[in-house]
């Protein structure tokens, strides 16, 4: 199940992007495990890619060619990450690249691979190839539906979304997809996620701007604190909407910095209502904290504690177990001063339980399928928020059987 | 059920320490649940202490008063942490230590107070002092087994151990006990052990041995990352076995040391052998690390991984997340370097999957119910090992109906 997420019946078209989505036989279950997105000439591409030190051979080879040149086309198989495949999966990768090349007349640096799936298997370059003949022959600018589903590996659900805004009278449109469920504590971005716009903007500002809107969007959620070898962030711009050239952090940056960060949020937020086996939605939020740094601190503690999790799962508002891993946080705090509340009930005030704290109010509370963890530390006026789900049995489950 | 772990049969009395273990009434189960420690006159204790800053109020006070003096009475209750309780938790403790100095005719400071079990609800002192006058009536020498038992919570064994040994002709006995199954990342000690010698030796050495052993037994488990309230590890010295008082770091301090490691080792691996829904119990040793920092860092990244912990549940070779979770550590070493070995079997090398590798080595592996995992980082000389569990649907079981 996921909390509070439906599907989108509706992406937006972005003029000079064109999507498909087919099935190669990468995924057992015979479903699409392909996309390719191709972009118009003259489109500037940013992006960010896990810190993961085993780090896939395409997100070496995609930072790479990203580094080079203007991409034209992104690869995207699902069912196989091509990670921990050693000196064979950067053959593999750079291989796949060749044959996107070689179709779409193009050189091999424009293109951006990205696998997602098991690790440590060799990558079916066979198949992909095969494939691709379909893959072009389908690429159209209404396919971010397919696309979006075509990444998809434990997620539920489809996660997009669109949005327009105004910049000097031009209609400007942002459309992204993402998928994630599972290994997700992004370090740089989600496991993969594609945004595109048809924006004119320069590339040094798009990638400013994709940073700043992963910094509290992709980097601020986690699922089980495991980073991916394949996480992927990409904002593609096309410069077909109208608008004079963003050169600069003035007011029509603003403005689609703010809409890029919406959807980055949605997003990102999407990975957490879908994660693995969740049954609740959880917003943790630090605040009067001395440094950003320390209220994330916080936040990822309680965020990451298997007890906390799963007295969230039992809706047990068994509050001690939050208290004890703010205590075990490392940061640097007052006892007496220190604040926890469950939604609008405050369970921790002076150092133990509130004194007008009930069972009953927290139970209300911990029932609900969205939560917000308050904690303020009254430490200084810095503030962080971070999402994460529960854990529950089918998360163990999922994990269990994931490749049976 | 408990990986590899039998109950001790026998434990050795040691002069000069009397137990008792009653029903006060503070577990609902009727179980017993207090347990009382008398120490001969002019014994010496030695103590590590969780460092979570939220540390439950008999924690404060037993620190203080080792501060002071030297112990006679430790009271140990089980059903309640007395933790996150504020300043009436405080009262609590104080009034339970006055109790137990009334009956004891000592000095409040030389008694030490110990909780267990649930975190944020208040101490029913009440009971305590109602079994306090059953519970004197019961010290006796012989009384460890019973001792054990009266301190466990969600422990499914009975977690004991004696050692003997000889310094100048006099037999050193040592005896331990020791509960904790869940909330386990020790930061100084495991959630509550108690260990007594016979032997003579003088208090700072006491403790310089205690810590010594406590680093590379209960500070070296983790079951769920989740370092309690209440974490407490007492060494108790009666100085009865007649040897020379030990007084600086020679070889019968080298004796005595090395039983005293033995016998912490042994404890801290039977909490995870007895980990909440353990069906894996789990070895990380990381070699040819530049840090014992780096290669603790390394091991407990792997060791506390979900996805790690439920492949293991599973059975499944998936060591892709063994390699993501080495990747994500933040330490450097060198891609092309590391060795990941499943017991004999390499599973990584040059920087991927190892030539030779083939899923049916690793399933042979992982089917076993003790596994070692071994990470070559081959960039320096230094070495850590620490033991975990994996994570089951029992574990999520038990801890989301812990309080129900």
């Amino acid at each position: 199940m996921a909390v509070g997420l439906t599907e989108p019946e509706v992406l937006l078209a972005i003029s000079g992007v064109r999507l498909a989505s087919v099935a190669a036989g990468i995924k057992k279950n015979k479903s699409n495990d392909l996309v390719l997105i191709e972009l118009a000439e003259g489109s500037h591409c940013a992006a960010v890619f896990t810190r993961n030190k085993f780090c896939a051979a395409p997100v070496i080879l995609a930072r790479e060619h990203l580094a080079k040149t203007n991409p034209r086309y992104l690869l995207i198989n699902a069912g196989n990450a091509n990670a921990g495949t050693g000196k064979q999966g950067m053959l593999d990768a750079v291989r796949s690249c060749q044959s996107v090349a070689q179709h779409g007349q193009c050189d091999d640096n424009q293109v951006l691979p990205f696998s997602t799936g098991v690790i440590g298997q060799n990558l079916p370059v066979d198949r992909i190839e095969n494939a691709l003949p379909q893959a072009f022959s389908q690429l159209a600018e209404n396919n971010w539906l397919a696309a979006g589903r075509g990444i998809m590996t434990t997620d539920t659900r489809l996660k997009g979304i669109s949005r327009q805004f105004e910049i000097g009278g031009h209609t400007i449109t942002i459309t992204g997809v993402s998928k994630g469920a599972g290994m997700i504590q992004p370090n740089m971005a989600t496991m993969l996620s594609y945004i595109a716009t048809d924006a004119a903007i320069e590339q040094p500002l798009l990638q400013q701007c994709l940073q700043d809107a992963v910094a509290i969007s992709f980097n601020s959620i986690t699922v089980d604190s495991d980073t991916s070898t394949n996480d992927a962030c990409v904002l593609m711009a096309t410069g077909r909407a109208g608008n004079d050239i963003i050169s600069s952090k003035d007011a029509d940056y603003q403005a689609f910095s703010q809409a890029v960060q919406q959807v980055c949020l949605y997003l990102a937020q999407a990975v957490i209502r879908d994660a693995e086996g969740a049954t609740k939605f959880i917003t943790l939020e630090v605040n009067t904290a001395a440094s950003i740094e320390d209220a994330r601190q916080v936040a990822y503690t309680v965020a990451h504690s298997p007890l906390v999790k799963t007295a969230l799962f039992a809706s047990d508002p068994n509050w001690g177990r939050i208290l004890a891993a703010v205590g075990r946080s490392g940061v640097e705090f007052d006892l007496d001063k220190i604040q926890i509340y469950l939604d609008d009930v405050c369970i921790v005030s002076n150092g133990g339980r509130d004194a007008v704290y009930t069972e009953e109010q927290g139970q209300r509370v911990m029932k609900q399928s969205e939560i917000l963890i308050r904690i303020d530390l009254n430490n200084g006026d810095q503030q962080a928020r971070i999402w994460t789900s529960d854990l529950s049995y089918d998360y163990v489950k999922i994990n269990a059987e994931y490749r049976s």
